[in-house]
């Protein structure tokens, strides 16, 4: 069967390379185009893209030439976007009005009433969403979202704990370097350093997550209103993975072992998408994991781990960590395409 | 008016090296005796000390010759203790017996009945534990002890809030590697890395805090039962300096202004110590401030900086940091004896 | 046709970890026993290897029962030793009498007379100097060392340069800490830090360069003359990755671009082994390479990278930097096995 | 006695912060303008300096309002140029030619003919280019400069082995990343990574070593000849202080012994200014100094410490180190113009 074409949005960046290793060697996509800014259209990828991901680029992509951002340039069913929010804005429903699926990792649209924010292991029926979208905006395509980095890690753990009735959740996350693009952050801001400050992230993570957990009427997504998220973001000294304390506070107030119990047991019933990992959450038994350094490639860096699951405050703490440009980021993308797939939605 | 004289127990470490900058050119305090290791006693304080604290080492301390640590070698009225808690347990009580005032560092006797647990801005009055503590125990000294690092850091941003009825906090520690002294951490553990695990601290923490806020009542405290504290602990690569991501429950539900200004306004009424900093609790209004590497040496490394006051779960979220073996150590200890002395204790 | 089975002696530390990553799915080998201390002996691997190698524990390892370093319990043809030198010592002349063939990492008889020091590319026929051990010792086995990490790195970019009248070397190294194994470095030792001083590694890049380049004659290696070694060895803050700034002096004194068009043309004409990378050598243009986070793990971490050839004193200057505890250590050791196993002498 | 007043050209950086914190308190100059970028022109020092070394910032320079980079806005004798090297290359003659004595730290004139490059210690005497160049240029001010940071360490260590007959200099440095400026380098370019490139940095180690070993004929410079020099400049991940592996071929071929002796030996006889540390050069006598973070303070960051001498290659190896923007950036001019006052130039 021939493969599904994809193209990629901001090609040449930190997460546009992420992509590129996902969909590298994928059962179902193959890349046919690679989209960056003017600068580098006309140009070989290799030549282009600094590459920095650690492994090799691979053979099949290093010589294909990037084209601008434009849909007419584009030869493909699907395109994953990693651009910058301001740019998204505007570039990512052009796409969609040309029929492309649109499979975003940019911000932009996440909380727009019509648009789906989507976490495979974690609210797949918000796919309903796309006939809503296509039929209000009169667009052939359409434009799926992914959450940001921290929410994805904190949801996915936070989905098993609904049967305990979730009634609030406070998190602390440890993110790492990498979650700011390459040229993000100063070598002399972070080092020998922590910056508790993250710019829109504590908003991402307390508005994303309710409507992650809404509920699709056939219509809209009803925000969820059992539970509230309250956030503190810092920034640590670590290149990739997020890392993040928890309290979540359970209407029936579980013992340690029934939640970690719970986590074990979660089996978010896709059935086997390509990039979905043997275990969505991985629970770590030793007294000092997860850690970045350790776990951030669990399941080709698409699982959460999770330990130091113990008392909280009127329910547990414990600790979650995901790789954030592959697990935040790449890998959320395209894993939601594959969902789209499987669902029949391409 | 002739110097009082001070020995330090454990000279040669981390936090002994500590003691000796916190007590360079001390208004009240000149050290005259420097105990350590059999290993060490006998030589000059400047073979043995691998003196790795930044600054040089004093001229005043390097000629000393270290002693082994036994009351009868030493020559002084107070002793600080920078000794780890298994020696501590009986070398602590030896001193105190003999006459000594001991100022101690380590936890062995923290949470002891009759022993105060004292941060001078916090609880001045739990000195009165003293009186008690020599008649129990039969000692012409005595042994007063400081928090646990993260515990000072916290307790000294609490005290402003008792106004609004704390009713819960929640505490994301990100700790210094220094904290576990110089052969604690492996640079390969921590290296582009979180370790969310630190051996007894969250015990520490959430213990140490109602005994500190406890009441005296004039022959025991009588732990704090207003609040729950419930914490988090995390080891990051940062040299010195704790951060801690605060929520604090309050009855009242402050606006952040108000918790701000009640921060600002905080005056322990100590009517200075000479290592008391001018500012016990600095303010910082940039949106990522307070961070370890920028702020851990305000005050002299005796400040307590916060920042991002906002609003939290039933009160306020807020950023806490402090230079852990200064504020959170040696500072601690010679603050707690400055106290005494103040209070005619000495 | 029936793989090799081979054993590996230390296999649960860092090296030892690498080994079973160098070694998973490989082609001709199979590993068969794991060896480690009295301590873990008796134990599944994955109970007591604390697995910190990035990737996730081979599942064909990590059942099998860890066995005490003792001949006796080991079915194997091939022994990769991860020994400390001072056990090496004993433990692997024990090993090669009783008709095990050593593959050893360790220092300990790497300057022996009759113990061949290889690295496949460089001097594969130092292989003689088996037969010669073997009537020496009167072993039915015998044992094969590879050289020091940086000095690996250093002699295969020297091979090609040969050419031009080699006449002296120095070397300035930049060491990861990994180098050290796990608990090698203090975090408070390194970060925010260079330490100028490796022990004995300035002396083993000396000596062993020497007989590396040396001519075996049939019966002995007699050491290179030619040239001389003058090393100054640094360890640096980062996990994986020696980087060294080499002068070479050079007779013919070549223009750089002779110099790196010889890198390019390098071929050891091993006609492939299995962990053989595809180019020995990779040339970077880029102003700026190779670094060591960007570049270890090319070739499967075996490939050295070169960059930056320009005009030295009398020669050339250039930056080298491989993967030292893979194409420095695990990897260095297997492809001297499989350098015998190609050569006939399994 | 009425103190000199200064001015600091782009006060605001981390250099124009350095020059701060050397200036303040000090015995002859005093503060008197702080000038920088139009943007921060108009407000108060503490409003627009992001405030990033360490200590607190001064209360004396907090509240002065920063004035344009314009002679018409100062009043001082002496103007401190931290400025970059474009913007130095107009704006430091404008303030020679209206009388300003300008002690530059920009490398935009150092290789000017009559423009002296001087370090105290070693090439006072080159002072004597002042009056070449007020003539020359016709200026009723004039431009001293500093050389770079890595080739300021170096020579002030060759400076005492001159006696032994220099020949050649090769140096390897591994430069910290304050080096750079604050904006200089993204945290994913050098965190767990070494970058084997710095722009500029060879050519100038290669270069201004050699004039300031030159010997000034009472109208120029002539370049020294005897030696020369090879650089390999890395950046490393440390805050501040760049180490040095240097290799310096003697005639004399004089025991590491000897060289030590020289080292400790070497007085300057500067009859003491008030920047110039006690010890030019400090002599580590433990096998592993100097290091970065224990030593870049030493001497208020003033002075270079040494270690590991030991024999070379026709001459001896050793480990130079000092801080980057202390001794090699606003300590180095701040003691040019000491060095001025003191010879009667002001």
């Amino acid at each position: 069967m021939a493969k599904i074409k994809v193209g990629i949005l901001g090609a040449t960046g930190n997460v546009g390379q992420r992509f590129i290793q996902v969909l590298n060697n994928h059962p179902w996509f193959e890349i046919s185009a690679l989209a960056a800014s003017e600068r580098s259209a006309g140009k070989m990828y290799a030549d282009v893209a600094d590459w920095k991901v650690g492994t090799e680029i691979p053979d099949s992509v290093a010589g294909i030439e990037v084209v601008p951002i434009d849909p007419k340039n584009i030869d493909a069913d699907i395109v994953f976007s990693a651009l910058p929010a301001d740019l998204a804005l505007t570039i990512e429903p052009a796409f969609a009005k040309e029929g492309f699926v649109v499979a975003s990792n940019a911000s932009s649209f996440r909380m727009e009433e019509d648009i789906p924010l989507v976490i495979p292991e974690v609210n797949p029926e918000h796919l309903g969403l796309i006939d809503v979208q296509k039929k209000n905006r009169k667009w052939d395509g359409c434009i799926i979202t992914n959450p940001n980095c921290s929410t994805i890690m904190m949801s996915v753990t936070l989905k098993p704990l609904l049967q305990f009735g979730l009634q609030s959740v406070q998190v602390a996350t440890m993110q790492a370097i990498s979650g700011a693009g390459y040229n993000g952050i100063y070598a002399m801001s972070i080092y020998d350093n922590v910056v508790p400050f993250i710019g829109g992230e504590e908003e991402k993570i307390e508005t994303e997550s309710l409507k992650i957990f809404g509920k699709f009427d056939g219509k809209k997504v009803v925000n969820n209103t059992d539970f509230k998220v309250s956030a503190s973001c810092n920034r640590v000294p670590v290149i990739d993975g997020h890392t993040e304390a928890i309290w979540a506070g359970l209407k029936s107030n579980p013992k340690p072992d029934a939640v970690k119990e719970a986590f074990l047991k979660f089996d978010p019933g896709l059935s086997h998408l390509p990039t979905e990992p043997k275990y969505p959450i991985i629970v770590r038994d030793e007294k000092d994991r997860p850690q970045p350094r350790l776990d951030r490639d669990m399941g080709k860096g698409m699982s959460v781990s999770v330990g130091r699951i113990r008392e909280g405050v009127g329910g547990v703490r414990y600790m979650a960590l995901g790789h954030n440009t592959i697990r935040g980021a790449a890998g959320a993308s395209v894993l939601n395409a594959e969902l789209m797939h499987k669902k029949g939605y391409l």
